[in-house]
């Protein structure tokens, strides 16, 4: 099983929940499995209140963290997960299906990184806005004449797979895993980053106006993509940096 | 995956449900995982014919057999699986945690029989008399300190496992298994076997009134402890038939 401190980094995300017992359902279900982390993203307040102070409540609704926007949420995460079906589009990012997502966990877990496992609203799901913030979309393998879970449900099904699955130590039972690589950048710092390219971009009139909302987009999507770790962001950070104060200071030295 | 055919093969039985949401939540967990049989043990008839008729219920719940009792719901099934957790008894019969479970549904299926999935009422579970029907007892690994589950949470985690894990083929893909072993036996006649054997010792006045209910407890358990095969309960049907003639004709050939 995964430790105490393992299951203290996954941190379950709900975007805009809706339905109070939907977060009360989840709420059960991380206690279930033994995850404390909740973390909740601009929530229907009268519906969020009622969830909280419902009967019987776990304490981690009491504890969880509320924030106005999904990247505040995910800020110190470094892997964060998309859950969703693919019924109507094809993904911008890696899918993986849930009873292969394991190892992928346990490896980050491993690095020491904190994940998030996000959940968008009952009814449509994550937006495309909110998965080009995730590494990964996590599919929950279902039959496609009925491809559509209940939040509680699905939250219950993908915190069972990690409990009993993402324990498992790369190199046997005990022994640390080889080439521990170094942790990946956490979110916010790939948003710092982004923000900087795209004042460079701002600042050498590269996206017209038009384009704008669809290159920061796509500038998301390709950080996460990039894998980079923190080595690589700081040297982006001095380049970018360096690059806007040359602009800035009018190409003179 | 399972095919359909396999899935055909996994009956989902509910003992006493109370709540229609509940049963709904079933319902739709099985529909997400693509099982469609469907049983139901002695409903509390108003919240069974609600969950039946809300908007959206998936059709299965229209087909869904009703039964008097638990013995009948599984009379066809050779294997049944009780679920539950174990916070306040021992178990009577062998415990295979859930993340386990796939190896012995796996060779079930490829035995060609039929499996029941057994799911106690909301309050309480399945009761001791209920369990002394399963040849195993599922366990959902849950943290201790909330170790009990929302039965439409459970239904979708077991469901999940089975669908994605339970189909890997003993022998790699695509191969038939080897030795493939005669079926085990239908629970019916488990209990045929069991009234024979009851009737013998009632006529050899083997239990004092006191000890009838419990002796024939152990003789369930006892029976679905010993994997007999079809032919095993052949044989043990003659030899009762025979010791019964033999007694009731007074001892005389």
């Amino acid at each position: 099983m995964l430790t105490e401190s393992q299951r203290e980094r996954i941190q379950v995300i709900l975007v805009s929940p809706r339905n109070p017992l939907n977060i009360g359902a989840v709420a059960r279900a991380m206690a279930n499995f033994g995850f404390m982390r909740m973390r909740v993203v601009a929530p229907y307040e009268p519906h969020w209140r009622e969830a909280r102070s419902a009967v019987g409540a776990p304490q981690l609704l009491e504890e969880a963290l509320e924030t106005a926007s999904l990247p505040e949420a995910i800020r110190d995460c470094a892997l964060v997960l998309g859950t969703g079906t693919l019924t109507h589009r094809k993904a911008e990012q890696p899918v993986v299906r849930l009873d292969e997502l394991a190892p992928l966990v346990t490896e980050s877990l491993h690095r020491g990184e904190r994940i998030a496992l996000v959940f968008g609203p009952e009814k449509h799901g994550l937006t495309r806005e909110d998965l080009s913030y995730c590494h990964v979309l996590v599919e929950i393998p279902t039959d496609p004449r009925q491809p559509s879970m209940n939040l509680g449900q699905a939250a219950a099904v993908c915190l069972y797979e990690l409990a009993t699955r993402a324990q498992i130590p790369v190199n046997g039972p005990g022994e640390p895993p080889q080439n521990v690589e170094e942790p990946a950048p956490m979110s916010g710092n790939l948003d710092v980053l982004a923000g900087l390219v795209e004042e460079v971009m701002t600042a050498v009139h590269y996206s017209p106006k038009t384009m704008q909302a669809a290159n920061r987009h796509d500038l998301r999507l390709m950080l996460r993509r990039m894998r980079l770790n923190t080595s690589d962001i700081r040297r982006a950070l001095g380049l970018f940096r360096r690059i806007l104060w040359r602009l800035k200071s009018g190409g003179h030295t």
